[in-house]
């Protein structure tokens, strides 16, 4: 692939579902064209764990996202810079997309506590110390947030202004602006306040941005406040070409909502970007209310811990298209880890080799099963696109989600 | 590739070195042939760690050895009978080998003392009560070993004729007769009792032997005593159709020296294979004293803790061949691993790139290093082999073993 160092990234609908807000668009990049909607795949250390870049190319992967906090803490964006930009430092040498830093910042390594994340901000009531392998949240100001490495424990700071600095250096296509973080606990005075520096926030990363061959996404806030998030909606829509969604530190009914209400406000021909996102009726709720890409470390974490997805119908809401290499029925079971499914992994391994070498905690085994659910998730975006050609996206939605 | 079942395994030299014992040759099996001078990579549980089977097919691999002791402890060679054998079982199709067990009952997860394996033997001065993770020991007799499992200590015991029959269930082309493992500090005596010992279990071996579609090695003792290798080639060589030797409790030059006097004695045209053996100058020096295939577990097991090869001039007999991926110095390194390798890896990743995997701890950086690890020794052994076809070999040692 030619590398186009001097477009800028462009959005285009080629189909609208008639039934509801799904449409299916292509998103082109200096590296390369992404056909929305899609799942993206996340590769938080400039690496999908236990995935390599070919095995990317073949399952069918169109971006990758990585996480501005992890690299900029290691390697460094000057580094990764020097290497020709994440990208090709990764040799994955297609699309990419960065976050801003900021989610991890507010959030990693921190459990979930009634459907929101658990704060580290000092002062509320589940503020805890730095853990090991947790970075720690010193204080939020209006210039940006100071924090201790997860690695090292040093200290450093984002502004809007770095998080895009260190995007520019990264030179991934599709980029963030930094925002705070809302608690879904917090009331709506207290919502509208982390909005209000959000959108500051969100301005200064506009004027920051320089690079024209990257495009900006701004992220809605508002937390559950329909009022709240139609207001940033609008300011969003104002201000970027592309339009982001914080989700994991949603209820599912709340996400849901929260889309809706954004989509019915923004410019229809702007990219939207579910963050976090990567539950299977998840995307197809999301979808269906308009949205076009998404990212989630899901895949290949649950490999890690053996599980695996499944499609319909052994996978359903229920099991939530998933089940467990480990369980003792698979030891002499030689399908598949999904009969439907046409993965590296399921093309030539068995349930029960997998099982074998996962009891063994054998590498080859974290690679096999993360192989099978990252494709499992872009296979499955990329039906639900066919779909929506075929203006089929309800009646697919249906048979899924029975 | 089709799979002939009714054939049996061949050796044919193709070309002989004019100024060794060195040899170019082909062993046919049901799965396929090998051209020798080969390295055989060790799947030790069914899996070369980190590594899948297009890996290894992409690297040239032509076969792979793995490990009964561990297979018939976990999954069980009836499991993998009913799976269709080794080779499929582990979607590698192509030829397979196994050992006998014996070393690794006798020797597992035990460190080296004095060029040679600590023993567990019971009574010996060395003897430790199991640890965990290693095997333990409890008994040898005229009818075999019993020894507990790593696993979950349950007691197993292997003998002549079960170390054959679990190796035909796993259904290998090249396997190995059952021998007891010497102590390089025996005396002669001590030393010339345990090589009778292995010489009655070695013909109890193949006695039990009945698939014809394998090749059954036989192995060579006699610890460092040259008449007692000599008289223990000469059983090996009227009693069996290929030759074993172990080397992973010899030092170097009494591993040379034994290769020496067991391929002066033993018939030309029967495979010979190095038990364990994968160092670089090792390599050279068994070929060029007449050895076909090697096996080790260098290749990966170095790879898990950074360690990748490097060829002349970079490479070279003080440095064994090897470098560090943590080294400070491969932070901005945007060179392969190796500037001559043209393996996965060297083709599509920088130093720098596996340095900031190595750092991060992702298991990307395992497989990239294994595999580059397997395709040098495999590529290395391939090019010996061209240079015994050109009549070179001689002048390829030298260069690389300056």
């Amino acid at each position: 692939m030619k590398l186009q160092t001097n477009m800028s990234p462009k959005f285009q609908i080629i189909k609208r579902d008639k039934k509801s807000k799904a449409r299916a668009g292509i998103i082109s990049t200096p590296h390369g064209n992404i056909e929305t909607p899609i799942f993206v795949p996340v590769g938080t250390q400039a690496t999908v764990k236990a995935v390599s870049p070919r095995d990317l190319k073949e399952m069918g992967a169109q971006v990758v996202l990585a996480n501005t906090y992890h690299l900029h803490l290691r390697p460094g964006e000057e580094l990764i810079k020097k290497f020709g930009g994440l990208s090709k430092f990764m040799s994955w040498n297609g699309p990419t997309m960065t976050d801003s830093g900021g989610f991890q910042v507010f959030s990693l390594g921190v459990g979930k506590e009634g459907g929101g994340v658990k704060f580290l901000r000092e002062g509320t009531k589940n503020y805890k110390k730095s853990e090991e392998g947790h970075p720690r949240l010193n204080k939020i100001s209006e210039e940006g947030v100071t924090f201790q490495s997860h690695i090292d424990g040093s200290t450093h700071k984002l502004t809007p202004e770095n998080s895009i600095t260190i995007q520019e250096k990264l030179g991934a296509d599709l980029i963030v602006a930094f925002d705070d973080l809302e608690s879904p606990k917090y009331d709506f005075e207290r919502t509208k306040e982390s909005l209000d520096l959000t959108n500051r926030w969100e301005l200064r990363s506009k004027s920051a941005h320089k690079r024209k061959d990257q495009l900006l996404y701004g992220v809605t806030h508002g937390g559950q406040f329909k009022d709240l998030r139609k207001l940033s909606a609008k300011f969003v829509d104002e201000n970027f070409d592309a339009i982001g969604l914080g989700g994991a530190h949603l209820s599912k009914k709340n996400l849901y909502d929260v889309v809706d209400w954004t989509t019915d406000v923004v410019t229809e021909d702007k990219p939207r970007h579910l963050l976090g996102i990567g539950e299977v009726d998840d995307i197809f709720e999301g979808v269906e209310r308009g949205i076009d890409t998404f990212d989630c470390v899901i895949p290949t974490r649950i490999a890690r811990t053996g599980f695996f997805f499944i499609s319909p119908p052994l996978g359903n809401m229920k099991n939530r298209f998933r089940t467990d290499i480990d369980k003792p029925q698979f030891v002499e079971d030689q399908k598949p880890l999904d009969t439907n499914c046409n993965c590296y992994t399921c093309q030539n391994f068995t349930r029960g080799y997998i099982h074998h070498l996962f009891r063994a905690r054998e590498l080859l085994s974290y690679s096999l099963l993360s192989i099978h659910n990252v494709y499992f998730l872009i296979n499955l975006t990329k039906q639900i696109r066919q779909a929506i050609l075929d203006n089929n996206f309800g009646k697919m939605k249906e048979e899924w989600l029975l």
